[in-house]
């Protein structure tokens, strides 16, 4: 290990707000509670397909400590979604009007003074249906005579798109090896430990306060302005505490919306918390996919042409489904150069729940079916799976067509490393095997659907008397630990211990807009736009030291570790607090404030940067059973330069898990559109005994874009695991499966099905 | 009345925070609850003098549910104080350990899991005290034979200052006649409507939140900071709302402190509210005073020379105690051109609650004993009381000889209108009588005995994307309005509505410094800082619209209405928030932030600017029972630019009220160092039914120093009002009044002794 040439940077760091969070002080929305405060309560569609006839809440009315029933008549009826440039893609009422299009979707929500007697009185709410006929699968509900789900959408496709560079027939024929196969995806939730909850308090001045589990505070701000008439900066949003995000809290919900419509009714606080199972069946999914991939290489492996068809399950409204779309069909390329690929992707509504964002974004859909089929390819033609993967890799510099060009890229310094890793391994007991999955990944987004006017990012620098610094920034920390690495940031741009940094995020009212966090943007974008404040702040305090010092330029002097010194001799200098002390004083007592932003400009259509990984995962199938246990999973993964090297492993050990999760676990069976198992006794996640070891082989980059020359980490490495699995038991068994999760019993039947076919490994 | 120039100014308007606080949703610190909070009481001295032998918790500790006993042996025994400057003048440990010097003082504190477990808990802990010999009165406690109250204090002389100017001996012998009386001036009671409140929540990352009532929450972190041994910035001060401050919440008081050291003792979250009781014998009060005043003036009413020797009743600790000493003096020359003056003032120690600063800051103290003897001298020599004042009077650029520079002062025009409005009352029935008093009042304080290193006020102003401000004070808004009228300057300066501003205080995390709510400083200081904070932001909006529109010069546009235009053709424009929207695109999405701050330089000793005032009290006297009526309170008031006319009435007729209390009611009865009256039963203050009529005759001055010409309103007419009822007394009865409060039993042994001196009316 070399000398880490950081004071800050690349140090293992508890998060800064460790303290509040173990001893119990952080107040999380569900701690809230305001004086007069009432309790909501949604009622639900028990139907996947309705018209709603009639909603009479008059016997709701009489029970006593009832104070309000709101209807979609009580609202606007702004039909709202995250897409917010596209208003065709506006399509979710969250309190619905004239139908129902899933079951579990809000129709009346109650305020009452117990959450108790909210919920007796959502039984006394009389609604009348006329049930309409439904369809839950998308390969269903794409045909002519099926039921239309939204008034003039045409065999129910939502959106479609298109993603196409080379000659892809031209390709296929220079391809001396054709192979096809469809593949069959899952749902998955977000299974946050905290489900979605608000309290909001709305005054006859027109101003709402809302505290809610957030990824981006500004976001709803916005929306909830948007379908409650009010202006973007009378609501205040407020999350000072989340309790976990994975994509899933950054669409409006129904605990915000209802809150809201109801506080707004009887100005009052209002304060509604989903239960898990409301969680399970009306929050929205990791979307399901049918995948059909077509590929052509030459007989060394050389990839010639890929052609993609997906359609996905998109469930009664589109959300961010819409992106998802088009990031399965981008990162189904990944991380791989095709001289020619085509992609075309179709959202189908259906009569189940909405299928939306959750970390990896697509990325995992498309990885399982992927690096599945590249291993397949590769033993049909007798090539090493590592070397057909270091053929085609990408590497830095590389233009993916019109989409996106790689500024860094450590993919083969990962192969070579996972390379050696199995070597190390060497044989592996009986029905046990190593497989592996690359994958590449986004460090942010750059397609602005929402239409922001404001810097993706922004913070705010203030150096107080005494040294410490009040980092303000709209970056969300939703558990992930963005307000350490930020903290972390800003202490070694400023050139201070960590200790001096204070950071201030989750409220609209005093930290500056950002897009909050989701497609793993915040350390690359926030943390840019805290380096620019934090250099912008030191550069305004070395002012006064180079007046004090009377070196030629500004540039002469530094401050490193509260040392503000001169660069060629380090020795000379003074304390960083006194020097915050003089400069005040030269200031008239005015603090100093630096300011920094960052929006991406013309770095293609996705992303700013890219990571890279390749994941190995060793596992044994039990062949009798089918039973699954993976035993190890080690990831050589290029973040670029990490920042806080236990936080990275955190979120590479979180991600593996969410991942193996939807690898072989988190099933989510929906039959006649009802979610099946909405609880966490039948919806299985891996708890920690289930947890295998995992091993993290840092990788580490420069990336130009990145602060420092950080990018993603923690949610790229939800794309490879599953894929990983499916490949180990492949090289276990023989096996292909093609549908995630792999559960057991598709193990045990594809084992049956093999027999039968008279096959043996 | 004249058109009113400015748009926003000068109207009148609801406090930006009314319908937060008639809807109840306003959380004082009594409305906070913490997860897992505790609640504290504290123990305090039955002994007005005392030595602590020893403090035994054990049986309080064995009480199920108490959590923790603290003494003064658990703290850093820091002696603090707010005149920072000054160690000498630091002098309270809040939890004392040698020695009590006051009954009330706090000697130890529990925390527990109910407020009444505390309570019980209270009683259980032993304290042994040796009692020592106590004095409660200054003339006794001077005696060199008096019991020594701070060790190494002779003659318990805690303070003296010595105001001169000009050559008193030769102007007195100039005079054509002298006058020397003596004076005794009561104690009174903050008597604010929310007591002392604290919660106070430590983590052991040394981080501490205090939510609390205060008047600086600045002042606060950085008193706490001190004792705890904390950094100022790792300390938190909220504090939404504040019911009422009137001087005495800026001083670190017992509930901030034990409710911090029990928090840091068992890192929970603790809760100390003060009783009634308790913020009657436990908190500080107005100064009592003996006060000697020689005056000389010509036959002619021209003044020649006043003496004037102070005695104040300093309780136990110092406080703001040292510059009340310092104000009474410099204001019982106002507000009059005096040749010669000289004040020698002696605050001294006693065994009683410590008095310190109250609305007024001695002020009232001198206008009592001063305007009254002016009548008494004009009676003498037969001159008319507004004539003799007429001729005395401060006028525009006068200078307070080494004090003050008189920036604005319409005393003359004061004068002229209580003269018209005395003469068109005519005739007035029997027992009587009219009496004025003029005075005039600082704007803000210059001196900085807390030592701080920051701007005297600060603002940030914060332009969103839809056109509103965040506008982020240090300024504190404790009822007086201050939210209000700091939007106000703030819209008017921008050119934008009021309902565009939100105004952000009383959080020391998101909020600049500002030394806060006192000295009726916020108006001229925070404003200041706020008008330039806002100026500084239409500026950098006008580049755009300067860039648009191709004037010249920047200067040829403006803001007014929210429409941006060219100041010769006003109908040539855009609206303010579409301009608004093409900075934010022009700036890449960063919001337009503009900044304020204001320190007054070379004004003077005490402040930058002066108010003036003349009040009438109609008052009928029983001369049977020596019950006092007020009838009527009229005021001329120079107050400046007024900013929100509706809060100017409010603040005047407040400060009427309370000084009116101050004249007749508000008693504080002290006897064996004990307050008498503890309790809203027997501390009489003036109720709804009781307030007289008041009227307001503005006198609109422009004061170059103030915001838009504005300067105090408010505190300064706490001052001549009990003069003024003395006067109507002296008129009405020809009764001398030289005690304060004037009670009714006074009223009567004075006509007995009358009566027995033979004299009549």
């Amino acid at each position: 290990m070399t000398a880490n040439k950081y004071s800050v940077l690349n140090t293992r760091v508890h998060n800064v707000d460790g303290y509040a969070k173990v001893t119990g002080r952080a107040t999380y929305t569900f701690d809230v509670k305001l004086p007069g405060m009432l309790y909501g309560k949604i009622l639900r569609s028990p139907h996947p397909h309705a018209r709603i006839i009639s909603i009479d809440p008059t016997e709701a009315l009489k029970l006593p400590g009832v104070r309000a029933v709101v209807t979609g008549k009580d609202t606007l009826g702004v039909k709202q979604g995250i897409w917010r440039r596209y208003p065709e893609l506006c399509d979710e009422q969250i309190l619905t009007i004239e139908k129902v299009r899933y079951i579990g979707e809000p129709v009346a929500a109650v305020a009452a003074i117990t959450e108790e007697i909210a919920e007796q009185a959502l039984d006394l709410i009389d609604v009348q249906y006329e049930v309409l006929p439904f369809v839950d699968d998308p390969m269903e509900a794409i045909k002519k005579e099926a039921p239309m789900i939204h008034e003039g959408v045409e065999r129910n496709v939502n959106v479609t798109r298109h993603i196409e560079w080379g000659d892809v027939e031209e390709a296929f024929e220079e391809a001396e090896y054709v192979r096809e196969d469809w593949f069959k995806l899952g749902g998955q939730a977000h299974m946050c430990m905290e489900t979605r909850a608000t309290v909001a308090s709305y005054t006859s001045d027109k101003k709402l306060t809302v505290y809610t589990s957030t990824q981006s505070p500004y976001y709803h701000q916005a929306l909830l302005a948007g379908v409650l008439g009010l202006r973007e900066s009378d609501i205040r949003v407020i999350a000072h505490y989340v309790g976990g995000g994975f994509g899933g809290k950054f669409e409006l919900d129904a605990s915000q919306f209802c809150a809201s419509v109801l506080s707004m009714k009887l100005s009052k606080p209002v304060k509604i918390v989903f239960t898990r199972e409301e969680d399970f069946i009306a929050t929205k999914r990791r979307t399901p996919m049918y995948y059909y991939v077509r590929t052509g290489v030459k007989k060394d492996g050389t990839f010639c042409a890929r052609e993609t068809r997906v359609f996905t399950n998109g469930g009664a409204y589109t959300g961010m489904g819409a992106t998802a779309l088009y990031l399965t069909g981008f990162f189904h390329s990944f991380p791989y150069k095709w001289k020619a690929y085509r992609y075309d992707g179709y959202r189908v509504y259906t009569n189940s729940l909405p299928s939306s964002s959750m970390r990896g974004f697509g990325a995992p859909q498309a990885m399982f079916c992927s690096e599945q089929q590249i291993d397949w390819i590769a033993a049909d033609l007798g090539l090493d799976i590592i070397e057909i993967r270091r053929k085609n890799a990408h590497t830095t510099g590389y233009e993916v067509p019109g989409q996106a060009t790689i500024g860094s890229c450590g993919l083969n310094q990962c192969l070579d490393r996972i390379e050696q890793w199995i070597k190390a391994k060497g044989t592996l007991p009986k029905n046990r095997a190593i497989g592996i999955s690359a994958a590449g990944f986004m460090t942010g987004g750059i397609f602005n659907w929402f239409d922001s006017p404001y810097s993706f990012s922004s913070a705010v620098v203030t150096i107080n008397y005494d040294g410490v610094v009040e980092l303000h920034v709209g970056a969300q920390d939703i558990g992930q630990g963005s307000n350490t690495t930020l903290a972390m940031i800003c202490a070694e741009a400023l050139g201070v211990k960590l200790e001096n940094i204070k950071v201030h995020s989750g409220d609209t009212d005093h930290c500056p807009a950002d897009l909050g966090a989701w497609g793993s943007r915040q350390t690359l974008m926030a943390g840019n736009a805290t380096k620019m404040a934090a250099e912008d702040a030191k550069k305004q305090l070395l002012e006064f030291a180079s007046a004090k010092f009377g070196y030629n330029i500004i540039y002469d002097l530094d401050i490193k570790d509260n040392w503000v010194h001169n660069v060629a001799r380090p020795e000379r200098g003074m304390n960083y607090v006194d020097l915050v002390k003089e400069a005040l004083r030269g200031k008239d007592g005015q603090r100093i404030i630096g300011r920094g932003h960052y929006t991406p400009h013309r770095k293609g259509m996705i992303s700013p940067a890219y990571s890279y990984m390749v994941q190995a995962v060793e596992a044994e199938i039990d062949v009798e059973t089918g039973k699954l246990s993976i035993i190890n999973c080690t990831t050589a993964h290029d973040c670029g330069q990490p920042i806080n090297t236990l936080g990275l492993i955190g979120q590479l050990e979180g991600a593996a898990s969410m991942a193996a999760g939807y690898g072989y676990l988190e099933n989510m069976p929906v039959e006649d559109g009802k979610v099946m198992n909405p609880n966490l006794v039948d919806y299985k996640i891996i708890r920690a005994p289930d947890m295998p070891e995992c091993e993290i082989i840092e990788i580490d980059t420069y990336e130009p874009e990145g602060p420092y020359g950080a990018k993603e980490a923690g949610e790229g490495l939800t794309n490879p695991t599953a894929a990983a699995l499916g490949n180990a038991i492949f090289h276990a068994t023989g096996l292909q499966m093609k549908q995630a999760p792999i559960m057991s019993e598709m193990i045990v039947n594809a084992f049956k099905e093999k027999k039968k076919e008279g096959g043996t490994r």
